[in-house]
């Protein structure tokens, strides 16, 4: 078969990589973070010359590796009136290089079976690429080529433009996750925070190449990435192939002797309770969050309102589970989940259920609340959270995906790493005193709700009743 | 805090269980199905009294274990007044045994981190839990009480109805998700096959708890389960605890003697090509899957099908993701994919994109289809797609879940092991030849459609003209 490929000319983007070909010649300085055990665990860090993070974790008892590339950019960085261009950006990098057409990245992990995506968070974009640990060279040089030497060709933007055009318009035909969508701006309004990170159909049709090419060119330089690798790999040998794949785009060169980024902050005040925002649509579920203000990732109430929400809504046995859907059959699905920012975070409660079912299930999250914000859990109740957070834990770290996940995060968000054993300390530490504590800060606060479906007026009445 | 819970009587089903407690003295006949390397692959068989069969896989390098137990039911053995009957079952047996309530169940393992849950598909269940290794045999006790003693209890019958009907309404919400429902009724009609596993809003309501327990007895017994597990773990053992487990229920006497029941066989034939299935539905986007009759699970021509399969739809390398996606920006998800019955199977295309592509989209497919009818592939995407099915292959093998579904499923439907080598192999196999062979046979036939979004009059008329 024959395929015809598309032949418009690339520019090249910045202008000065593809002449700076040059091989940094400064030092690499590396550490190793956790020490691991029998070589399993190993964490190590190197900043290589023009500020570039590198961290890895082993693991020898596995065939495959996953190589990915953060970048320190998310939606919370965009004016109103780029909303949507990170999304944006994360698909046109997968549209092709200086080396690479669009079809020959694609090609190239497909053909060893790979598996590469990305995804677009409010406060980071990560790309990644999970091979086995023989391909793992591949995965280094394909995605540090995409991220490095991206051409964001006008003909491609134009065609991705209608992917994700597409990719909003799956969204909202999925009421369930679009109430988290509309949760954000119950919580945040018309802020960065508050915005959705796929932008509108408007502020996508608005968007022009060259203002998605300044975005990149401002938040992907080499300070602001933090390249993480986890499985059957060699610390030095990913070290030595990022650099070569970094220099062979010039792109250490140009922030020679800067610094990496630190990691963000920020003073974000959310807005006040007793919100309620309600979208009608013609779906057979109602999807409702109920929530309030939370905590940010830095602070130390995390890990005790962690605990608080898998007693609230972590599993089967958590409390909203079983009132709601074992013991009355009210909903399919319902959680507790936490959201960490940078300054601040959130904690919520999602139910669906059927609309007719909304009354009853909104009396129910608020009594259990309202109950938990007076009262904390009990000792039994912290007990088998603990045992609960702790087991998903390990278990949750199992694959080489999970294992990048939590390095790359870890340094972009944090700046530091902490082993499985610290985080296992940190959760057996949280007491129920703790608990109530928390409790009495975060739940004791009048909630926000966001509910999307269709309802009749005395149901739609019960919504602003949940959040009195 | 006090929790009361329900104090229904339960009732022992079936009748004799629960008297019965004797330990079976029958020998366990037990085989080593693939030797393995160093202990990590090894699979083994046992066959215990009362035909109850265990398989298992090591994989000592990990730190968890997936026990699953698969019960050779689907909805492919309901009748249309037992549409729902499987998967309503299904939930059933989580709701309460002799010896534990439902929200003993679901604490046993959320206690320990461990993730429990099951499926129904058409011709198989499968209840599974993946905890750490040190806690296998608690997810082997609590499963196989499940499974073994379930009360069904009337009250849990009644409030467990509400949750299904809120899984059909979620699922109705799902367009995306229900056009493989609508296209199962294109090809198969109002049939066991081409009925939907979860049932109607209709068919669920109309169930009685004495249909669902008379299903439960009749498809439950030892010699229709099949026992999995993988993971870190020592075959013995698990035969062991599994035996114990059955015993205390009386479960292995009652079918002392039988011998295992064999794959499921039959010859089910597919209703003629050209019919459009269409549900209008406000969504913004239309789903559509193209499809044909494709091959059976034991038809060797499966291997050439899914080469095929993901050169034209597997990968963003593939023929209809560069032409749909990356070239013209129509959709944002496309894909092809075989489903593979005892007797039967389905060879399908799907895409997901505005009412406006609709007419353009098609056109791909159709041109795709057909041009692999009569052309068949090119000798390099037959080699680029046994890499990346080879690839995947090993990649997806990774977890103890995967290792637990496909040891599980081999016995249950092919009654036979395959190691990786020999798959592997199978695939390497494939020739171009065999490749344009099978597309021939399959894509050469007329297809048919269904379709769920909201369309004009003329891009309705496009359905017909795309299977004409």
């Amino acid at each position: 078969m024959t395929r015809t490929f598309r032949t418009t000319a690339r520019p090249a983007i910045p202008a000065g990589r593809a002449v700076a070909r040059t091989k940094t010649t400064a030092k690499t300085r590396t550490r190793t973070l956790i020490p691991g055990q029998n070589g399993a665990g190993t964490v190590r860090k190197s900043v290589l010359p023009g500020g570039l993070r590198v961290i890895t974790e082993t693991l020898p008892t596995v065939r495959s590796a996953t190589f990915g590339i953060w970048a320190h950019v998310g939606s919370r960085d965009e004016t109103r009136a780029l909303s949507g261009a990170t999304h944006y950006l994360e698909h046109l990098l997968f549209k092709g290089t200086e080396r690479r057409s669009a079809l020959e990245i694609s090609a190239a992990l497909d053909a060893v079976g790979g598996e590469m995506n990305a995804f677009t968070t409010k406060e980071f974009t990560c790309y990644y690429a999970r091979v086995l640990d023989a391909d793992l060279p591949l995965a280094i040089d394909v995605v540090s080529d995409m991220l490095t030497s991206s051409v964001i060709d006008p003909a491609e933007v134009e065609s991705e433009r209608g992917v994700i055009l597409e990719e909003i318009a799956m969204t909202e035909d999925d009421a369930g996750d679009c109430v988290h969508d509309l949760f954000a701006h119950t919580m945040f309004g018309d802020t960065p925070l508050g915005r959705p990170v796929l932008g509108t159909v408007d502020s996508v049709n608005a968007l022009a190449r060259d203002q998605v090419a300044r975005f990149y060119r401002k938040h992907y330089d080499p300070t602001r990435l933090v390249v993480a690798a986890a499985g059957n790999l060699s610390h030095e040998k990913v070290v030595r192939q990022v650099r070569a794949a970094f220099d062979r785009a010039g792109a250490l060169d140009r922030t020679a002797g800067a610094d990496p980024v630190g990691p963000r902050s920020g003073s974000r005040t959310l807005r006040g309770g007793g919100r309620v925002d309600f979208l009608d649509r013609p779906t057979e579920q109602a999807h409702l969050v109920l929530g309030m203000p939370g905590v940010s990732r830095h602070d130390e109430r995390r890990w005790p309102l962690a605990v608080l929400s898998t007693a609230l809504g972590g599993g089967m046995s958590s409390r909203l589970f079983q009132e709601i859907r074992e013991r009355r059959g009210l909903a399919y699905s319902t959680y507790a989940y936490t959201s960490g920012y940078a300054d601040c975070g959130l904690f919520s409660v999602y139910v669906g259920c059927r609309p007719s079912q909304v009354p009853d299930v909104l009396k129910i999250c608020r009594e259990e609340l309202d109950s938990v914000a007076q009262h904390g859990l009990s000792d039994d109740e912290v007990r088998h959270a603990i045992g609960q957070l702790s087991g998903s834990t390990v278990l949750g770290l199992e694959d080489t995906g999970a294992l990048m996940h939590r390095v790359g995060k870890s340094e972009l968000c944090w700046g530091e790493q902490m082993s499985t054993d610290d985080m296992l300390g940190k959760i057996a530490a949280v007491t129920p005193d703790d608990v109530r504590e928390v409790a009495r800060q975060v739940l004791d606060r009048r909630p926000s709700l966001a509910a999307i479906g269709r309802l009749t007026d005395r149901q739609t009445a019960h919504l602003h009743e949940a959040v009195a």
